[in-house]
């Protein structure tokens, strides 16, 4: 008989760490290759530009790791960046950032349920598997920015 | 000072099977958002049709799972369905499939390298998650196909 294996525990947390940052540094790749000029201009069907969605990205990603590590849930105050340089230096900013937070996560905190920036409840562990779904998803629409743009994205399975 | 916790592992096996399953809900209904007509035909900047895309999952979900399971890693012979009803049966199918093979996916499989389809060498899990970021990343295409087409995408935050 089969030996049923799904109480296993597969994930560490400084994978899970490795893994968002393999996906911040494709991200960062999609930002560099829209054109300066169509960054927070261009957008297909109505939707935001990849601009826009990065800063989204930004305003979760440390403070996800602040709220969930703390209990404290602050909104990020970025500012209004307008080109690709001003955001890619908040973005590298927040990968030192990550890397220096994440690891002071207390354990306890990732299956503890909170109620992420006053407003959705789930455990930590959750609300940081949020974000990565959240951001790969926005910037697979980034692709398809880039796509109709008749740029080439990078290869979605490089996460070097 | 603050204790490290990098080491602590934080998801089982049915976890990653839940998590999977509550995208899978989610591109299941974003295939039901297009109407028949524009499944395989409609897409933006000449990239693959969302029909096209889901197939790509289906013939990556339950070959993966067996692949991480046996070692076996045998291309899925879908046919070639062409209609939102065929196509959504194929994905029901799997659904029950990796609800009963995945759980006796034996433990040291998971960080077990092996080569996927004889060709992306990986550890188990390597290759589990990035099925699942794979479809993250299509379904998020999808949206801004749904978009241009006028049609509201299903709520990204909901996996019920």
């Amino acid at each position: 008989m089969a030996i049923e294996t799904t109480s296993i525990h597969l994930v560490t947390a400084d994978a899970l760490l490795q893994n968002w940052q393999g996906h911040r540094r494709l991200t960062r790749r999609t930002i560099e290759a829209f054109p300066d000029d169509k960054l927070f201009q261009f957008s297909v069907g109505g939707m935001r530009t990849f601009g826009e969605l990065a800063l989204e990205f930004i305003s979760m990603a440390v403070p996800i790791v602040e709220g969930v590590s703390t209990g404290k849930w602050i909104a990020f105050e970025h500012g209004k960046p307008q080109t690709k340089s001003e955001l890619l230096r908040l973005w590298d900013t927040q990968t030192e950032q990550l890397n220096e937070k994440f690891p002071k996560i207390p354990a306890a905190r990732f299956s503890e349920a909170d109620k992420a920036f006053g407003q959705w409840e789930m455990a930590g562990l959750a609300t940081i598997q949020y974000a990565i779904d959240n951001e790969i998803h926005h910037r697979g629409q980034g692709y398809v920015y880039l796509r109709a743009l008749g740029i080439e994205p990078p290869p979605f399975w490089d996460r070097n």
